[in-house]
């Protein structure tokens, strides 16, 4: 029995958002319907860095994304985050495709947050501001135009290279520079910042805006002022990992907000357990840590394009 | 930078008992002197078995074993086990290597129960007898003849036929058949079943004999009845997994054994900081339930002998 390997090109070449999107939000509602099923990451610390195993099953598909993270890394020309996926047939456990898991890091990252918009943003939402012009601004840009109309995506970075970079990068969107005020002055903000101290002020937060904070990823990030937090209708993805890395860590272990706060989880909102937004002029806001039945169920889309188109390298890997 | 593909006939070729008696046994010094380091497994429960994800890194190494059980695969043809391992550079998260670590994990198997033969068996060691004649009996057999001068090692099984295939597939070794009381009378006996009753008398046992009781891995598993492991040093290769899974996990929970009475783990007899044997009469247990140090301490061999040979499948899997 084959096993597919797929290159970080294969990947990319095999995904397009709207099927990610698609996907991503099936995984979030299942999993709030209990047919999916998700233990915590296990970390392996090391010296410069740490390895994160992060396993999920979902109806028919199975598997485990083992991503690293070294800050360091840029300076030795390398990403500082990097990942490969294991995708196994539940039934069997046979390891039917090992994949480079970049590419569906961003995209499903990119595409969770749009998902979110889609709950929790008011309806006419039109403008988008992106803080940070790294590399997660692109599937954040791209996931939000396919599912919102927007007049303008209004872009801050603190290096006015990043924000060219990606402006040239993406000429069919309506992207623009501008102040980090005007961005949060969105009606739809993501935030994608490696901050660790509050920069988002309350005060440049439009009534009725939604902001997707993406950035504060492991224990001491934040992005926002707590007051914002405070105020705001609270979304996660995970309850425990949002509260041990998400934006709401410091927060929480500062007293300045309860978990008992949080209003859902996406997947509750998605499933229709539970309302998101229910006022206008309320500030809404999702705190995405990133959790693994997103990259099993976009693994699995790459997996069932790959066997559809073939041509892939196939090796019997087991059994061989 | 490249990325190593290699099967299980390529890891096989790679692979000698020898090396990995003398690398697992250096994992195991580390991990006790504070030098390794290995977070709890990850289990992915599925319908039909599990997913187990075990990451550990030793000085220089790291990574993770992605193992699957699922007990009915045989009606399919398939293996009931089957794992890969990516091995990453601890100092930059690169994934240098995927590789198979099905023979991976029945070498360590056999080494480590080798390992601990060699510091709780008496020295005078003369007989093996071998409790289970499936796939694990092979690496049990070739990993003490590297570290015993045996005059006879000693197979039962329930089934002949996996008896006649073993003896037939180690012509070289001193193999005979036996029944299960003569095997276990032997100076050291490797248990290899999947019980879940206790089946090894402690009136077969004899004075000075030393164990290995490798079967029980899971939960509700055990081989020896508990009068065996009373009155004996037992030591285990983690507490905390052998708690839950190993030999001792059944006794523990029906109040017939208590963790205090553990002597040891095998790292500390290893490392000098606890004494192992200390009577010739009295009868020893290593309790293994298979830790991810030991996968990692071998695919670290693979890796610097596929690297060393060459001519091994390369991707570059991250960049490309």
């Amino acid at each position: 029995m084959p096993t597919l390997f797929l290159t970080r090109n294969d990947v990319r070449g095999l995904l397009n958002m709207a099927d990610v999107i698609e996907a991503v939000e099936q995984a979030f509602r299942d999993w709030a319907m209990g047919k999916a099923s998700m233990p915590a990451k296990a970390y392996l610390l090391l010296d410069k860095g740490d390895l994160r195993a992060m396993p999920a099953a979902l109806a028919g598909s199975a598997g485990m994304k083992w991503a690293s993270v070294h800050p360091q890394n840029c300076s030795l020309g390398l990403p500082t985050v990097m990942a490969m996926l294991i995708y196994n047939d539940p039934e069997t456990g046979y390891p039917l495709a090992v994949m480079d898991a970049t590419e569906i890091t961003a995209y499903r990252t990119g595409a969770t947050a749009a998902i979110a918009s889609k709950y929790l943003a008011r309806k006419d939402s039109d403008t988008l501001g992106i803080v940070g012009a790294g590399s997660q601004a692109y599937t954040q840009v791209t996931a939000h135009l396919e599912l919102f109309d927007l007049s303008s995506v209004r872009v801050y970075d603190c290096s006015q290279a990043a924000v060219d970079k990606l402006i040239h990068n993406l000429p069919e969107s309506p992207l623009q520079a501008c102040t980090l005020e005007e961005a949060v002055a969105s009606d739809i903000v993501c935030t994608l910042t490696p901050a660790r101290e509050p920069f988002v002020k309350r005060e440049w937060v439009t009534p009725g805006a939604h902001i997707n904070a993406v950035g504060a990823d492991a224990e001491g990030k934040q992005e926002l002022e707590p007051s914002i937090l405070r105020e705001a209708i609270v979304v996660v993805d995970d309850l425990r990992q949002a509260s041990a890395a998400g934006e709401i860590n410091v927060p929480l272990k500062k007293g300045l907000f309860r978990t008992e706060e949080v209003r859902a989880t996406l997947g509750e909102i998605i499933a229709g357990q539970k309302q998101g937004r229910t006022d206008e002029k309320a500030v809404t806001v999702f705190d995405s840590t990133g959790v693994a039945i997103e990259d099993i169920a976009v693994a699995d889309i790459v997996y069932k394009q790959a066997k559809q188109r073939g041509g892939y390298l196939s090796l019997d890997f087991v059994e061989g």
